[in-house]
Formats: C-alpha cells, sequence, structure tokens
C-alpha cells in the first residue's frame, strides 16, 4: 500500500468518486470520464485523473475509466475490500435509523453490534441486530473491530470514547454533537446535523 | 450586515464556534479566550481572534471574551437570532429520528412542518409534529420558508429539490446519498453518513 506518497486530500476525495461510480454501476454504466465524474462531484476533471493515476488507473481516450474496475480498486486503497466491520454505540432514535439503514453495505461495512446503557433496550432489536449491554463493549477488542459509530448524548460521548480506543478502535463517526479527544493515531469524523443545519440561514 | 467583506470560510468556522460558546453556557461560564475555545475547535487562536474581529468583537486581555454576548453576536450574523423555520421532507427512520432530534433548538430553528408521500404516514405524528402529504409541499412558498432537510430515499431527492427551490427555499440540508442540481443561488449542504464512514478504514 503506497500509503505515505497519497497526499490525505486525494484519499478524502476518494468516498465521493466511490459514490459516483456506486450509482453508475447501479445505472449499467461500464464506462465514465473524467468530465462525467466531475459533473456529480464538483471536483475538476483534471484533478480527478491526477487522483486516480495515483493508483496507476489511466482512462483510455474516448472510452474513459472502466467503472467496475474503478471501483475494485477505490474500494481497495481505501480498504473496503475487506468488508470492515463496525459497532454502533446508542439505540436512541438516531442510533437505530442508522442500525436499520442499508447504505453501509454499498460501502462494503457491516454494523456488527448495537450497544446501549437503557435496561428497556438490552435485548431487543434495532433492525436485524439485537441491541447489547453497554457494559460488554470492550469485547470488541478480542473480535478486532476498528470501527464504531457514536449515537449517545453527548455527556456519554467522551467517556465511550476512551472504552472504544482502549478496546483498539482507530477510526470513529461521531454523532454526538460535541468535540471528542483521541490519541493521534485515531480517526474521528464528527457530523453534527444541528451545526450543519446552522450554517445554512447565513445564506438565505 | 458587513455581507460581502467577510470570508465565506470565517463564516463556516462560526457555527463550529457557537457550538463551543453553548456548551460553555451550559456549563455556566461567564468568559472564554481564544484560546479555550481553540481546544475544543482545533481551529488556532490566532485565526480565531480573526475571525471575531471581523464582526468587531474583541477579547479583554486576560478574561477573554464575555461568552453570553459572542452567542448573541455569531447568532446574529448566522442569522439565527430571527428563528429560522425549517420543514423536513421525508418520514422514513432517519426522518423521524430528526423530527424528534432537539439539537435543532439551540441554534434558534425550528422544524414546523413534515411531509411524506406515503398515505399510512400521513396525519401520523413524527416528534410533536403531524405528517403532511407531499403534495402539499409547495404551501411553504406562502410560508415564507426558506430551509430544508431532505431525508428521503435518493431516486426521489432531485424532483423534491425542484419543487423545494421554485417553492423559495434556499438553504438545503441534503441527508439523501446522492448529488443534487440546484441553481447557483441555493446551497446546499450534502451529509452521507455512509460515505463518511467509508472515508475511516483506511486510517485504520
Amino acid at each position: 500500500m503506497k500509503k505515505l506518497s497519497v497526499p490525505d486530500e486525494t484519499i478524502r476525495r476518494l468516498p465521493k468518486y466511490l459514490r459516483t461510480l456506486l450509482s453508475m454501476k447501479e445505472q449499467k454504466r461500464e464506462f465514465v470520464s473524467s468530465n462525467q465524474i466531475a459533473e456529480f462531484t464538483y471536483i475538476n476533471p483534471a484533478q480527478i485523473r491526477k487522483d486516480f493515476s495515483y493508483f496507476g488507473a489511466f482512462g483510455t481516450r474516448g472510452t474513459g475509466y472502466e467503472v467496475e474496475h474503478l471501483i475494485k480498486m477505490v474500494k481497495e486503497i481505501l480498504k473496503l475490500d475487506s468488508k470492515p466491520k463496525a459497532v454502533l454505540i446508542g439505540a436512541g432514535r438516531i442510533g437505530t435509523a442508522i442500525a436499520s439503514y442499508t447504505g453501509f453495505g454499498r460501502y462494503g461495512i457491516e454494523i456488527v453490534a448495537i450497544y446501549d446503557n437503557c435496561p428497556d433496550k438490552i435485548g431487543k432489536k434495532a433492525g436485524d441486530i439485537t441491541i447489547k449491554n453497554r457494559s460488554n463493549l470492550s469485547e470488541i477488542k478480542r473480535k478486532n473491530i476498528k470501527l464504531a459509530i457514536i449515537a449517545t448524548p453527548p455527556q456519554e460521548a467522551q467517556s465511550i470514547t476512551d472504552t472504544l480506543v482502549k478496546a483498539g478502535v482507530t477510526g470513529i463517526l461521531n454523532l454526538a454533537p460535541c468535540y471528542l479527544n483521541v490519541p493521534d493515531n485515531v480517526r474521528i469524523r464528527t457530523i453534527d446535523l444541528a451545526m450543519e443545519l446552522g450554517m445554512l440561514p447565513y445564506y438565505t
């Protein structure tokens, strides 16, 4: 894996390309040009070609890139081909909505367990998965799970993060509206829907 | 409003400051320094001071900024002080989770209506709001609503966007995993949770 030689910005654009490529595949398209990808991602075609060239993908003039091949390649680079497993913490409204969401499967990611600390929820189902007691969270270390989604109230999010990190998690999608401290080797993405919406009125 | 003289990057940082300031207020803190805001936002203190200075907010050496005053100021700039109203389209799992989410209120935004096209859902409640028939969506023009959240399947998102834009909406938070075409005067933020999660395995 040529991890060090690829700029982080390129890595961050790859999931956007992947999303576009997956829809193209669903529309049964076999080839795609950088111009067509540009139309959907708002990234300029020269940048797209440059990004792909880092991984040795070169389109053919006239026909472009082979969709299926490019998907395979991008998934490999993003380590999505190894079918990564994730756990979800918090079986509240957002948590259960996420548990039933099928969209993660498109990226090859499977949510394998849900944890909550509410006795009324433990043992019940969210989507197809039985909700487990949060006190068992450290078992994910044994299962070698590296990804977690946090959908708990913000007051609980930091202590859960600490437990996750201790159990070896290195990638966290945080939906609690707060900043979380993690060591340098852990990657965290915080999505705060209210904050995102709060950004829009300025432009209206 | 000194809209033109403020860089867009500053505007985009303001909601992050606001989130931090709101938690500080909840913790009953009266003053905050740029260094303290920096700790939570990972934005450097000099940048924070510069951003605030655009709006004439200058901290006092030793005590820093007055939390309450800064919140008021940032809310004013972001036009959140006028209590903007938003509508939600899609009363599926994510939509209903959002309808019950209280976090938008912290930013002064109120979800005033939910629309769906499923006969089984219309007339039922999501959170405290009755789900309306999506065929009535254009009524938001009369109500002068400028903000919308899309939580529908991706196949329906573009046609809904077109209806919203025609009805005068200029700010859209899109949770459908797809790119949407909007005119230049419309601001759109797309949050694709699967894509966000799909970015993490590379770093694990």
